[in-house]
């Protein structure tokens, strides 16, 4: 089946945004077994928009097309479908009545141009659009089908997933049930874990198993996809499957489907009754960050600290006005004392050190940065710490320590070593 | 001129990467009077290329490929334009040499599979890439010129901006010099901006000055974009514009080219030798976070402290284990006493304050919450503070916070009244 993706907009086309949305559609057909063959992007011009859906109507059988069914004039696409179909527009009363309910349910009266909203091609396929005033709809021009979608993002993902993939797997002949599941790791790259998981797409002898993987640095998503007559059976069939990937990727798993590494942090803190104070320094603020919008995060991050020089870690740390904090030299020792002094200071559960202390790269790449990292956990149990180095431009050694502390706490809050080498690293100094 | 774009790779196609290439080159030529008709995308496949090409080839005047240059064997650009071009691969020996002596500075030899790099199609015109090993160049394929740019983003910028928008400009005998201006905003909406600036773009009555903007939340971009036959005469024509385009947004511009808000604070607190200390709740280190990782934040940021909840702010600011914080009731006296306490606690400066209280919102949009926002600057001189009310989701939320305490920073330094009412806030709680 080949299917054209084809986006509209000035605000597309001139790059003021970037264009998300066809990321997301491909990604999404991906993970259902259907392959986008290409993409085309044209402004909101009357001549570009019909010679893009004749071409498309020419070489494809399904075509979606994304933007372009808002109120304005420059919402050009019922108007220029028609023409490419070789139609009139027609009222759809259906939907115009559900537009004054959607603005009466918001205490607001319709304004006269969404009616527009409602003009579709003759003969066209009305596809719902619950949570917002662009009406999809689908129409035949030339010898595909076009399916139009709302360029607002959270209608275009719903439109996409309840309403175009089904339709989309019925015309393909793939009238099995579809599955994703998903992992996230952190600390091993792509082609490392596409080893790890050799003979694992094997496992399954049908061919309905397929591995694909998204890196999105520091973190890398494993994905499984796998097609069955039913549920029932796409799960009993995956289940095997989803354990070997859990041994095989060990303790680097972090989370999984849509769980988030913070939110797992969340979950065990709170658990617990556990409550974190964080002292960090080039990473400025951006651990805790990580937590502080979460809610309840009060409830288990009592305290964050941000001491970006030495001078401003002995201030914070005095004990009436004495350096508490020894010989300062960076290092194990000063990420273990300020766990510790952070966490009695807070009088939290646990205390998470993250230093960070950036040096000269080694000239091959402009900009790049050697760094060496010390992590530090402390409870009343002890004391751990983990010793690391990454190289590379500032934000990208600032997001690993990041993630790098993080994940070190879900370890330790887990149970598991903190110590385990990851791909990023470099060899740690003598 | 039709402008095209093909964007080639898998990686791309397949929403595993977003593709803000597309939106780089659009955007910069736009920038430059160069108006793009059209995008394309397709993944590394021989068929697909193929007619991409040759349609371009057909259609365009200047076609700009991005991506497929690499050393790999999906990297099939140059095979694929040498074939729409009706002529041989030929190996360029000037290309060869310098990616040796690429290799060579870098203290490596070059793996033979990079020597494909250097074959280009037979008459084709080589365009520089001094910063990587994929070669640009220039073909015709059809009536179009072919320009061929590498994938990875920093050559391709250096290359669109140094070698292909000259020839580009040239070839649409647009002969003069252009000027980009930027002004970067904080707190006004872009139509709110395109209003206070009518009139602006007629003070250069041969129609050589364009308007523009760029929002990205919550900053907005204006730009200004003059053609003139020289660079003396742009910056005359210009000048004037420049000062009405200030008087007009007055202390709502926050910086202006290159420049960044983060960047502004640091450089005015550098200069008089000053420090700071924030103290922040729900934007949980992003206020600091902006600073922290600048080149000397050690010396003007002293310190950082994030108290989520009440108990953690009464405990960091407890004075021999009193709490000094009074009667705890969320509010403006609240935020002075934190800014004050931070400031005097790291014997900084200036003490910035932010806190931020989210309620429930009125129910009208799914997720979006109505927020109470607190910002206090302490000095020697006193306090000041600013109220204000977001309401949006709770990123929205955070994103909006932490802009405008910078922001209030900002003007504080810079002796501006903190208190102007943005667009993007609802009126004050009484």
């Amino acid at each position: 089946m080949d299917i054209e993706v084809i986006c509209t907009g000035d605000e597309v086309l001139t790059g003021k945004i970037i264009n998300s949305n066809f990321s997301y559609i491909t990604q999404k057909l991906e993970d259902f077994g259907l392959s986008v063959k290409r993409g085309v992007t044209v402004g909101d011009d009357r001549e570009e928009l019909l010679r893009a859906f004749q071409l498309a109507g020419d070489r494809a059988d399904v075509v979606i097309v994304n933007g372009g069914l808002g109120p304005t004039v420059d919402d050009l696409s019922q108007e220029i479908a028609a023409q490419a179909a070789g139609v009139e527009l027609e009222l759809n009363e259906d939907w115009l009545h559900r537009m004054r309910e959607y603005f009466s349910a918001r205490g607001r009266t319709m304004p006269e141009n969404n009616s527009k909203q409602a003009m579709l091609p003759k003969g066209a396929e009305m596809v719902d659009n619950p949570i917002g005033t662009a009406c999809g709809f689908g129409v035949s021009i030339g010898k595909a089908v076009f399916y139009f979608t709302p360029g607002v993002p959270r209608e275009l993902h719903r439109m996409l997933e309840h309403e175009l993939i089904p339709r989309m797997l019925k015309k393909s002949g793939i009238q099995e049930v579809i599955v994703l599941k998903r992992f996230h790791s952190y600390g091993l790259g792509e082609s490392h874990v596409d080893q790890l998981l050799s003979g694992l797409v094997e496992m399954v002898p049908d061919g309905s198993l397929k591995l694909g993987f998204r890196a999105h640095y520091p973190q890398l998503e494993t994905k499984l996809t796998i097609r069955a007559a039913s549920m029932d059976e796409a799960r009993a069939k995956l289940a095997p499957v989803e354990d070997e990937l859990r041994s095989r990727l060990g303790n680097f798993i972090l989370a999984e489907d849509d769980e988030t590494l913070e939110g797992v942090l969340r979950e065990l803190l709170l658990k617990d009754q556990a409550s974190l104070a964080v002292v960090e320094d080039f990473t400025g603020g951006q651990i805790a960050g990580r937590l502080a919008p979460l809610p309840d995060a009060g409830e288990f991050l009592l305290r964050g600290t941000v001491a970006p020089s030495p001078r401003s870690k002995m201030d914070i740390f005095a004990v009436d006005g004495e350096n508490t904090l020894g010989d300062w030299e960076f290092g194990i020792g000063l990420g273990e004392l300020l766990a510790q002094r952070s966490r009695e200071g807070a009088g939290a559960t646990y205390g998470l050190a993250a230093l960070c202390q950036l040096s000269e790269g080694d000239g091959r790449i402009a900009g790049n940065m050697n760094s060496n990292i010390v992590v530090a956990i402390a409870s009343r149990e002890g004391i751990v710490h983990r010793r690391s180095r990454l190289a590379g431009n500032r934000d990208w050694i600032r997001l690993g320590t990041v993630e790098l502390a993080l994940d070190c706490l879900r370890r330790h809050l887990q149970g598991l070593p903190i110590q385990e080498k990851t791909d990023f690293e470099r060899p740690p100094p003598r």
